[in-house]
């Protein structure tokens, strides 16, 4: 695959403008009993209508066979190998609650859960607190004094929340501290590094205090620390390609992400026509704009294939109001897999809809599986959709002399 | 492509089951009267209802263009790049005779040759002498005595032979001793880097005593060495994914190769038939199994497409003993093609048959290249096929969060 780094030397300023529509997890699986998937059972006459003009294609999120999570899913859908640029689950559930890390901060996932006396958990999960009983305890680790270290401490739900360690040399490479089993204490954290010793010290401290502060609590009585992760380094997408890129996206998980490339992530809504309305009145500052459609992703995880259907649908009724916008580029994929048949993430590659003014027509006469399979872009790995959308807007200028 | 340590960090346990069933050198070319390849000519009632039911594709060994010979051909379907992972020829002799090496074994390929008073080379073959003096030779050549050296040396065929160095600091980077023409005497061995310089001493004892030990014998009255090399590191299939695997192959060098990842080698018979009874018994002990068709390459190098042709209907009969055990992934395919028409190993892809409950149908009606071009696993590598198999069997966890 070409570098990150010549591709930025080929990039070149344009007038253009690219939208990238990603429909979380819109490939599917065929039905029972018309063997349809879920985005060829869906009547999108908007859609099938800009793929006779455009091209198809299918794509593989990271390698054959492999389910990609969410960040990795769309790391490639940003042009960047999920194998080489990594993001730690300790930060991509700090994006997930829309917290802006720096370079000084140390993100990990936290579990309050239940321990006995001596000390042993009981619960993993403290069961399953509500929320509002986690924001509070939250409130209370933040208290916590370590120095040198600044704490910021936020819920998610129920029992999970995030913790960010500011501070110098607080470098990544610790050990969780969930043994993964009840009836054992919680481990302390060991540096699998060298350099990550002082942030050791630090988890461990925060560790031992937050027994301190939850002593009298019930059942959250303490807590389990893991994905212990920094800010990745990863080149900024408007570095790279020289474009202003914004996002668009419900969820905060996809907008922290999207952030963590160079986009500015503008405000949307809550439903799909309020995110079509914020493409109307913000396309004009943009030349890359992600629009991102979590509920094709939520209902597949559901299992429920026709609202999955009907959610494909709604976008298809928005479409028309994007074309209006005449961007030069128009793409249509999802950045994984998420049959309704297998109720989760999979590792089926994804369709793809490409559709600028220099497309090459491959005949196709609708938007699914069967016909991306034949399309003129053929099979490519999500990663290389960057480069295509870049070069179908004319955004790239030529290799070598 | 995906690195063997992230596969071995995604594998997952699972109760299911994956049968690679491996026609040898099974694509092929068409031939003249009606334009069928082997593939296409075979009357193949079961496998074209489980490509129906299942997705094709067609997959490259090593690279586009280049022939891979049993060793790479079979290490990309056990899921290496062939062009990481190389076994060398004395290692590939030694296992194609079933000889178990340890981590203290150097492995060479010997050839008896003949040579005059002068010690130079009349003939590299020795005239192809019959394997019964082959192996009364290896008998005398295993009695001489390199001290801190313990030597195994085994009759191949005709004038072929392996020789074993077992001991302490035997390390590979030798040059090879047949000098390729007639006229000249066998060459020294010399050590191309220079902690092979014990191992070249070895060599050349065992030489220079083997001259005198078939000094009274004709015509093999010397030996030609090559192809020294060492077992090779290869972490186990059996390790990365935690499968319990076994091999059916009536050749020796087949159940090596699986040997030499972590397989199981089964009792399996002489026939194809023999080869489907002993996956019947042996099912149960394993979650992947590997089961290789030998005569599928032998009748392609001998041009014999009604002979090919016929192996691939047997096989194609017994595919409903394969069904009835249920397997939840089965992959259909060959370690490369031996087209007929060619007489040999090629480079062209060889189909790609998988099918499991997973797959998103193709179209496709029957297992044949034409079929595997537009299948819906597309042209991949033969070693994504072992990723490939793995998601398919849902033994591989996401990737990311």
């Amino acid at each position: 695959m070409i570098s990150l780094d010549d591709l930025q030397a080929l990039a070149r300023p344009a007038q253009t403008k690219i939208v990238l529509l990603v429909l979380d997890g819109v490939g599917g699986l065929p039905r029972a009993f018309d063997g349809k998937t879920e985005l060829e059972a869906a009547q999108t006459p908007n859609l099938d209508a800009l793929a006779a003009r455009g091209m198809l294609g299918l794509a593989d999120p990271i390698a054959p066979g492999i389910t990609p999570g969410s960040g990795p899913g769309h790391l490639g859908l940003f042009g960047y190998d999920p194998l080489r640029f990594r993001i730690g689950r300790g930060v991509l559930e700090a994006v997930g609650i829309d917290l802006h890390l720096t370079d000084k901060d140390l993100a990990a996932r936290g579990n309050f859960c239940s321990v006995d006396v001596q000390g042993l958990i009981t619960d993993r999960r403290a069961g399953r607190i509500p929320t509002e009983t986690c924001a509070r305890l939250c409130g209370l680790l933040e208290q916590i004094r370590i120095p040198g270290v600044e704490l910021v401490v936020r819920p998610v739900r129920e029992h999970r929340f995030v913790v960010l360690f500011r501070g110098e040399n607080l470098e990544e490479g610790l050990s969780e501290t969930d043994p993964q089993d009840i009836g054992k204490p919680p481990l302390p954290v060991r540096a699998e590094v060298p350099h990550a010793a002082h942030a050791a010290e630090v988890a461990n401290l925060f560790a031992e205090e937050a027994r301190k502060t939850l002593g009298a609590e019930h059942p959250a009585n303490m807590v389990l620390l893991r994905g212990f992760s920094k800010y990745p380094k990863i080149p900024k997408l408007t570095e790279i390609y020289g474009v202003r890129a914004g996002v668009i996206a419900v969820y905060p998980m996809y907008r922290g992400l999207a952030r963590l490339v160079g986009m500015e992530a503008v405000k949307a809504g809550d439903t799909v026509a309020d995110e079509f309305a914020a493409l109307e009145t913000h396309v004009g500052r943009f030349d890359f704009l992600f629009v991102h459609i979590k509920k094709t992703d939520s209902y597949g995880e559901d299992g429920n294939f026709d609202a999955k259907v009907r959610v494909i649908e709604e976008v298809d009724r928005e479409l028309p109001r994007l074309l209006a916008l005449q961007p030069d580029v128009i793409v249509v994929t999802g950045d994984h897999s998420t049959p309704a048949a297998h109720r989760a993430h999979s590792w089926h590659p994804v369709p793809v809809l490409l559709w600028s003014k220099w497309c090459r027509p491959d005949g196709a006469q609708g938007f699914s599986e069967r016909e991306c399979r034949f399309g003129g872009l053929g099979r490519v790995r999500s990663a290389e959709l960057m480069p295509l959308m870049m070069g179908y807007a004319e955004r790239l200028t030529k290799f070598g002399a």
